[in-house]
């Protein structure tokens, strides 16, 4: 085979966190702040973000659920009543003691110390005490539930080791929390936000993922299930990418979510919380991502078409121009995926190839460049960012589809890439999911020291608790490896549990995580 | 005229402020959070600011303007920059000092002295600043401008009074800031932008705006050009409903947005910024309300048309929601201001008369009910907002279409109403603005004590400076006047001055404010 000479200046064999690194800057996704922990979205990135944003949203809208916006100042009491449960409770949060700022005596910049507040305020770390307290409010009657609330927002986790979009100290979500008159339909509610998850991921995002719930220790504090889905990255390792939880009566609880029933006494409110983040960005480079940089899925490319004319500062320039407007009108006339094609006509100054490899780099799905010969042959030269290469000379692999036919073809190349990327993604997934394992030991050997990306075990327990999963997750710890969740859809245990040697009652996939 | 039972606590007439606060609370607009200074956005409320926010949005993105995310935390220094410009700096700002909770000796959190911040963060007023550094880095070359970028965020200003939707200390809204080659190239910029927001008011929000430069002592500060949006509420005092300034060469020399230009030699950038936030949603309200509670212009209504079925807990309720959805589906088929209609099925439980005026303080554009009698005469029951009182019997004004019929005549109900508001609106302006003035003393009079909603002046004046301007501010203030801006489209100055008796060079509006 021949030799290519990749975009990235660092191959996702050789160093999977440094590629990762190199991604996010020579994609031009994001940048480190300056800011302890902070990241700035940068446009095509920010970009991606939206269309996510803007995809879930309508799941959301189309559930019923209502969008609200709850301060982003949480005050110090509500975590309080968290405080009384938790030993030794310290939280990284940021936190807001002083409402003004003053010149010192040396002129610098100081907090003034006559404007400290009495209660100081924490920012928002999750909106659950906050929003708990409005539910409590507007919640008198059955006739109030179910409740169903919805919140996009930032949010403010004091990170250490920080690492972008996967994790930083400020970062966006949404945050749904609903309310309901009963247990059942809590929980319908909890797996339906799961299953829109699933959905998002799987057909916008292009990430396959296994939906199921989480055993008891990975839990969320106070929930009775948390659900996920769970997506593998390109170095078999798990991301948790969106929970679901029903919280049962704990949180309504706390904050005196009571309701008069239809047979007029008091109850108490079955809520859930569930959440989806920017996180998923690091997803969908760790999951499509290759040695030429970003593959963005066309559901969620911000520009799914870029149109590049190569531009020379000469007079015939305005006619390559007028080519390559009319392409774009023909382009954008059409719709794939149920939306208008997004195209660019990219009139930057700049070399036509530079700019060729920078849209290769940010995984724009389709790149038509157009020069003064494809013009005379009526004709653009078409790249398709998930077929870059022609493997018998090394060379980009441009086809020459006729300009008449051009916006057909870009049509039908987006609707097949969304589910190319897709199915690439599962069946590497699914050659890296072992599921014949029976013995410990197997999974000591898979998981040695030199073992390169084994990906994930699917096996058969005894759902032990207490002490006896304790010693279980002890034995995971020492090999990195965590419970991932309950696949849903696994088939029904028929063995013994690999940890206890009891009888099993579910599967349950093991992995190491994000 | 008969008596008419309006749907509203309070009348506009009898207290605007308390009215104003009424149709928050009794249209479930908003709610004071507990949390000071901030409020909770309910469903209603935040779904106006929603519809706003993604028309603005395509606005900004038809301009070629990029979208980005920066950090919600701007390091202390940062604002050194600023206070060293500004004799006796003190700022209202919300500073975080700590990263950490932990419990103090009688139980209760405190922030952990060890994790004291080395230096404070505020929590961002604007994002001027950091905005200002990342376009540092991004900017190198002549070929990196212009510079667009865009981003929808929270912002803190630590208000001592605050009024919902006006004046809070947490709020939304977008910032755009744009770095260019040339002043001509900014200034293009900034008046795009106010023309922009010109756009959105008058076309999607249904308030008439007067567009116009704002004079010297109401520039934004180190602006070399503000320019507003004003608008006049129904008590006739101005509300500046959006900002746009070039800001010359100043923040480009503060933050070092410096490039390379075509001949080689190094420049320092013009730059521009502008913004428009939920203080819009106060605006609606003000312009549109009237003593039955809020009126929401279609295009930025998040439910156009709200169907009621009267609902009586009988074997019956089958048919009639079958009758309603298929009216609904009927509606929602149509397209209305380029959009699909946006039709609820209003299914909660509830009496429909009760529901009914719920939804007219709400605002709904046009409230359908259906009982068994319209079910039986194939027609339905239609309340159109803005035409809510048969004045001859003092009810509610009901139209019957048949059921055939109604689609399309919700599509034309729709289109009109966006233009009446409109035009209902301009007309109360356009009354309540006295341009033959020509003498001091007339302002006096207008606006003395006991002097009803006088609304606005346009006078002609010299554009004094300094002190002399300072003069003119101070009689101004005296009756709690203030300038507003130049009107871009006001037929030019042809006579003296009002305030110096000089040549007048230009008319400018003066008026109460918010
Ligand atoms: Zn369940
Ligand atoms: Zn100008």
């Amino acid at each position: 085979m021949v030799q290519i000479r990749h975009a990235l200046s660092v191959k996702r064999a050789d160093n999977f966190a440094e590629w990762y690194q190199a991604v996010i800057a020579e994609a031009d996704l994001a940048e480190e702040s300056g800011v302890r922990g902070c990241m700035v979205m940068k446009p095509w990135g920010y970009g991606i973000w939206e269309r996510i944003q803007r995809l879930m949203d309508a799941r959301i809208k189309a559930a019923g659920v209502d969008n609200c916006y709850f301060p982003i100042f949480i005050p110090l009491s509500n975590f309080e009543r968290e405080a009384e449960h938790v030993e030794g409770f310290a939280k990284e949060m940021a936190v807001v003691t002083h409402h003004r700022l003053i010149a010192g005596e040396d002129g610098k910049l100081v907090p003034d110390p006559e404007a400290k507040l009495e209660e100081p305020l924490v920012v928002r770390p999750t909106s659950e005490t906050i929003i708990g307290d409005a539910m409590a409010r507007w919640v008198q009657s059955w006739r109030d539930l179910p409740l169903l609330t919805n919140q996009w927002a930032n949010v403010v986790r004091w990170e250490m080791r920080t690492r972008m979009f996967l994790r930083t100290s400020e970062f966006l979500w949404q945050e749904g929390h609903t309310a309901h008159e009963t247990r059942e339909d809590a929980l319908t509610e909890t797996h339906r936000a799961i299953e829109m998850y699933r959905a998002c991921a799987e057909d916008e995002l292009a990430i396959p993922v296994i939906v199921g719930e989480k055993p008891e220790n990975e839990r969320f504090p106070g929930a009775v299930e948390t659900w996920s889905i769970e997506a593998m990255m390109q170095d078999g390792k798990a991301l948790q990418a969106g929970t679901s939880h029903y919280l049962g009566t704990n949180f309504a609880e706390a904050s005196g979510i009571r309701f008069q029933d239809r047979e007029g006494s008091q109850q108490l409110a079955h809520t859930t919380s569930w959440g989806f983040s920017t996180r998923m960005v690091g997803g969908v480079i760790m999951t499509h991502g290759d040695d030429d940089g970003l593959r963005v899925p066309p559901a969620i490319a911000p520009h799914q078409v870029v149109i590049l004319p190569m531009l020379r500062d000469k007079p015939e320039d305005a006619a390559l121009l007028a080519y390559c407007e009319e392409l774009r009108d023909a382009i954008a006339g059409k719709d794939v995926l149920r939306e208008p094609v997004r195209v660019l006509l990219d009139r930057k100054p700049g070399k036509a190839a530079a700019k060729r490899w920078d849209w290769v780099r940010k995984g724009a799905p389709v790149i038509i460049e157009v020069g003064g010969r494809d013009m005379e042959n009526d004709v653009v030269s078409l790249l398709r960012r998930d077929d870059l290469w022609n493997m018998e000379n090394g060379k980009p692999n441009f086809s020459t589809p006729s300009r008449t036919e051009t916006a057909d073809r870009v049509v039908a190349i987006l609707q097949d890439m969304q589910t190319a990327l897709f199915v690439e993604a599962r069946d590497r997934r699914e050659r890296n999911v072992t599921r014949d394992v029976n013995e410990f030991s197997q999974i000591e050997a898979l998981y040695a020291e030199g073992a390169s990306a084994p990906g994930w075990v699917e096996v058969q327990w005894s759902r032990p608790t207490g002490e006896e999963l304790e010693a279980v997750i002890e034995r995971l710890k020492a090999l990195k490896l965590t419970f991932r969740n309950v696949p849903v859809d696994a088939p029904p245990a028929d063995g013994k549990c690999i940890f206890t040697g009891k009888p099993a009652v579910e599967r349950i996939i093991v992995g190491r995580a994000y």
